[in-house]
């Protein structure tokens, strides 16, 4: 899990993903050679801090999500969220400003609920700060901040490896409100007539859902995705044997709310592990669950 | 009202809406021949479960859409909401999952709110349920649940029969946030240079808008459509004699969303009659209101 | 200031902004003669009620809405909110329907909240009304209702006089949920293959923005614009050596996000003189942060 604990440690929040898009792309071209098929890849420019890659004659899309929840700095010592991370007073809060690195403690009023750092100085007005990362490795578990995506990433970089005909899409922005994905999504679907979707991305461990049983198919989020597309996904899952567990929410969205109202007739489906203390410093995954969302996702890319 | 009863009955929640998109295509397909022009029928893949027919040379589309409210199973007994449906403890719920067809009783937790369902077994997560449709007819009236949206489908399929020019949208997903107005809009824009939009729809009963007094034009509800072309379509319902209402609101959303949204410049108005007991297995609806409003759709697309 | 004056007293509450169109149209005409650069001029049919300005070989589009808010007629003396307005009994409000000129007053419901209006005669359903126009000019300040955003029209007409390579927009529906951006920033990309934009508009005073202090140049508000192109233009206006404050906010927004939203890959900034008194007939803004505002625009249109 090298390559997961790497990436868990690049700051890259909403809008301010370029250090893992860096990171990716090198990631991609030292490691492409060994894969079973050279993608194109498509970045920089018009694609802005996003990457593209696409493999053999493509008929799906995977999207994994680059960017991270976090914080940015206000007025005074005033803080505002990137996205929705938890906040507890005592989380540790790193960054980088004009004046240098930052390693400072997040403060929430209890009163007010309004929240603020506590450092030895004053950090520059609209600096980005994320989660100090502390990650743990078990025989079971991983557990870090930002498993939420970094782990989503992994899964589509690992499915690279073996991918023969596909595309697979690192967006960004996905924490705070998109903005990426309606401009990939009508390039891919009107460059490559691909209008079939995976959500590389990671759920929520409830009372449905548990850690150890297997990747999450979700059935309907915040948003629902077409019924005959889903029912495909989970005949194939169905026949595969792989371990996999039915989601079911009425909250909670992903980089599908953009292929759902963009300007192209998208299927979509969210494949993904589910976490415990989400969108905390201490999101952990069993490894079962990451096992079976690469192996399924190896098999849905070759079958849908 | 034999074609509207029947469309009552059919279960096409948002995002499967399957089985009313087969019934209305085999209706067009059965019923073409006897119509004053012969539509081209554009319908199944990229268009997912949508149709749209194209009649003439069209200048003005209208849209009506084809999904209702309803409910899906979660965990346990648990129900979370398709789109904003009434909840009353009592109201009955039927569907189908892999052990057969389902008819239970809705029950809501007077302390909570939470939604559960009344059943001799489990049901399949992730099915859908919808109210049971109990069709009454009057000498003046009708009533059944999802008269919001099956009485603008049986609008807009009845408008088909003498209309010369112009283009009938049957979209999904509008209960449910939107998902194929946008990119039903692109493709009518960009392949006959349409943007003029009648939604074809049902609204309420309010302390300005009153059953029996004719169909209501929209002149807002959440959004704002621009004044020009709905003083025009005013203009035209004026000089018509056939009895309107204006509707003017605060709140509320239609098909339209995604037009006025979407990356082309229509105009759109909102025409649709009045009903009582919005989104509850009880709607009600005057028949001069039904009356009026097919009669205002086929001066309007012949005007417009 | 006349122009600035005589913008402030058009009607042009959002979807009606007929009005300010033809004046902002007429003054172009009149005035683009004496322009460094004669700009194309599109306008009518596809484009609503918007205006676009083509100078030269254009790298970046300024947008500044047209559209202001307002209160829209329902039944009987109730009014409902277009945008956001700041409502307070005795407020004067005026408008015009098919009996004429209208001048009355606001009335807010001490105990409900709810909006009317207190007039000798019924006004007509869905009729607009607007802040009576009290413009108020000093050695320091302009006052008025609307400077949001008259003000970033008149900036960017002012823009237009020295202008070489830009595009300069004129958008609708901003106070409303937006409507024409989307299909502006596509005709603009697919036309032009331009993605950068600035966006002229009005801000907020707050304990980190101060009248006086210069041009506020926004690193977010509830939207995050990527930072690599706010770095840009951080460079260039520390460079330029105009007065300009950073704003950070986490709410508000602007015509950017239905760039942020839309299929192409804009990059944006807000970039505008703070108000105070937001949204109430007595909106302030100092002189100085016109000038800086102006003077920025120039030199960024120039090095973006």
């Amino acid at each position: 899990m090298e390559l997961l604990r790497a990436m868990c440690h690049i700051s890259a929040p909403a809008g301010h993903e370029t250090q893992l898009t860096e990171f990716v792309l090198r990631y991609v071209k030292q490691n492409m050679g060994q894969w079973h098929t050279t993608p194109a890849v498509l970045a920089g420019g018009e694609f802005q801090d996003c990457i593209i890659l696409v493999f053999g004659s493509p008929r799906t899309a995977v999207f994994a999500h680059l960017d991270s929840i976090g914080f940015t700095v206000r007025y005074g010592r005033q803080l505002i969220r990137i996205g929705g991370p938890m906040a507890e007073t005592g989380y540790r809060l790193v960054g980088e400003d004009s004046q240098g690195k930052i390693d400072c403690t997040l403060v929430v009023d209890e009163d007010t609920g309004a929240l603020s750092y506590d450092f030895h100085r004053e950090i520059d007005r609209g600096t980005e700060l994320t989660f100090y990362c502390d990650f743990r490795e078990t025989a079971t578990t991983v557990q870090s901040c930002y498993l939420d995506n970094r782990l989503g990433v992994w899964n589509a970089l690992r499915l690279c490896e073996t991918l023969e005909h596909g595309i697979v899409v690192f967006s960004c922005w996905e924490e705070h409100g998109g903005g990426s994905v309606a401009y990939l999504a009508k390039h891919i679907y009107e460059t490559y007539g691909v209008r079939q979707a995976l959500i590389s991305d990671i759920t929520w461990v409830t009372e449905g859902v548990h850690p150890g049983q297997g990747v999450a198919i979700s059935l309907r989020d915040s948003l629902i995705p077409r019924r005959a597309y889903v029912d495909r996904i989970r005949r194939i899952a169905a026949e595969s044997g792989i371990p996999h567990q039915l989601e079911v929410e009425g909250s909670g969205g992903s980089d599908a709310k953009e292929l759902q109202h963009g300007a192209q007739p998208w299927d979509w489906c969210f494949v993904g592990a589910p976490e415990d203390n989400v969108h905390s410093p201490d999101e952990i995954v069993d490894k079962r669950d990451i096992e079976s969302m690469l192996a399924l996702y190896r098999v849905l890319m070759r079958d849908l």
